[in-house]
């Protein structure tokens, strides 16, 4: 049987020790969470076509790499009218070739002028967030949480990162970049993964 | 708290009816296993650069389309001089491109020519296999058996399948080919995994 249990001490891969505390705190502070980066652990590579498959990766490459409980994410934007994509690229939509730093509003334009460019109005999409749990020399778990949507050009609203700005759920008008941060939190696709991590391994 | 209870039915992500008759005999018995083929169920496309994640995909696709759960696998053999080639792709290898019929002969001999144009005499291999278990809009966990070891050619032996006759395990001077079949399933790969998954699950 596979559990985790309360005080079980945990790697987050994540470089950013900010990430590796949100993560602390939406699996209820139960853990020791530290960040990879923190342990000088390499990111590896994603290869991967699918969220879950490069949180597997990144999850499993830590554990690894620290003899440690590990735990990842991957997360982003699909486009119906566009096969899915930026998917699992969605963070590379957002690098700007010149310099490599990040610019979502590039990535939106982007977005937008992919669908003027198919000629739809089908402007369907859906945001996923892959979480994995590694144990060392071990098995993985990972669950995946997706919330459903559309795309609403141009961009509203000022909380959130990313694509949240043109991202309205089912049933909404808002934004993501409107909805108070507390309320996108109890909806999110991550909300739906923590959830189903929890409902796992707790 | 994630296990597998005697008596779950499971669905193999397989379309060889064998297939999921010898997966039905490495879980012990302890499941009515029956074959996603048998069900009528597509095959998904493997998009994955690695085992693990190939393993999850198929594993997810086949609880997703049935609604019930699924065991899947992915193997292959890796060598350390060809950059773990043909590792996932190992099955493709075997394919004629004339008529895309399996010849396994001529996959050992593309591996062969391929060491001799990088000039090497590092023979280091291994085989991984990746097993991955997917509840229907749940978890899917995952395992990896891995058997290192290295390639001998001309092949010998006429036991087990696929590039077991140019095979020799660490420590052992025959190839898998050569190994009586209880042998080869004491030790190999697919043991150590479903020896892992079964550590995590039962």
């Amino acid at each position: 049987m596979l559990s985790l249990p309360p005080g079980q001490r945990l790697v987050a891969a994540t470089h950013n020790p900010g990430k590796a505390r949100e993560i602390a705190a939406l699996l209820d502070g139960r853990f020791e969470t530290v960040a990879a980066g923190v342990l000088g652990l390499a990111e590896p590579e994603e290869t991967e076509a699918t969220f879950m498959g490069n949180a597997v990766l990144k999850a499993r490459a830590a554990a690894d790499a620290c003899g440690l409980v590990s735990i990842a994410d991957d997360s982003g934007l699909s486009v119906r009218a566009l096969g899915g994509q930026p998917g699992v690229l969605s963070a590379r939509w957002a690098e700007r070739e010149t310099d490599g730093q990040r610019d979502v509003g590039m990535a939106m334009a982007r977005i937008e002028a992919a669908l003027k460019a198919v000629e739809t109005t089908d402007h369907a999409a859906w945001f996923t967030c892959a979480l994995a749990v590694a144990w060392p020399d071990g098995p993985v778990v990972c669950v995946e949480g997706r919330i459903e949507g559309r795309l609403a050009f141009p961009g509203r609203g000022l909380n959130g990162f990313g694509y949240d700005p043109v991202f309205v759920a089912e049933g909404m008008n808002q934004t993501f970049g409107e909805l108070a941060p507390e309320h996108k939190d109890a909806i999110s696709h991550r909300a739906r993964a923590f959830a189903k991590l929890k409902a796992a391994l707790f």
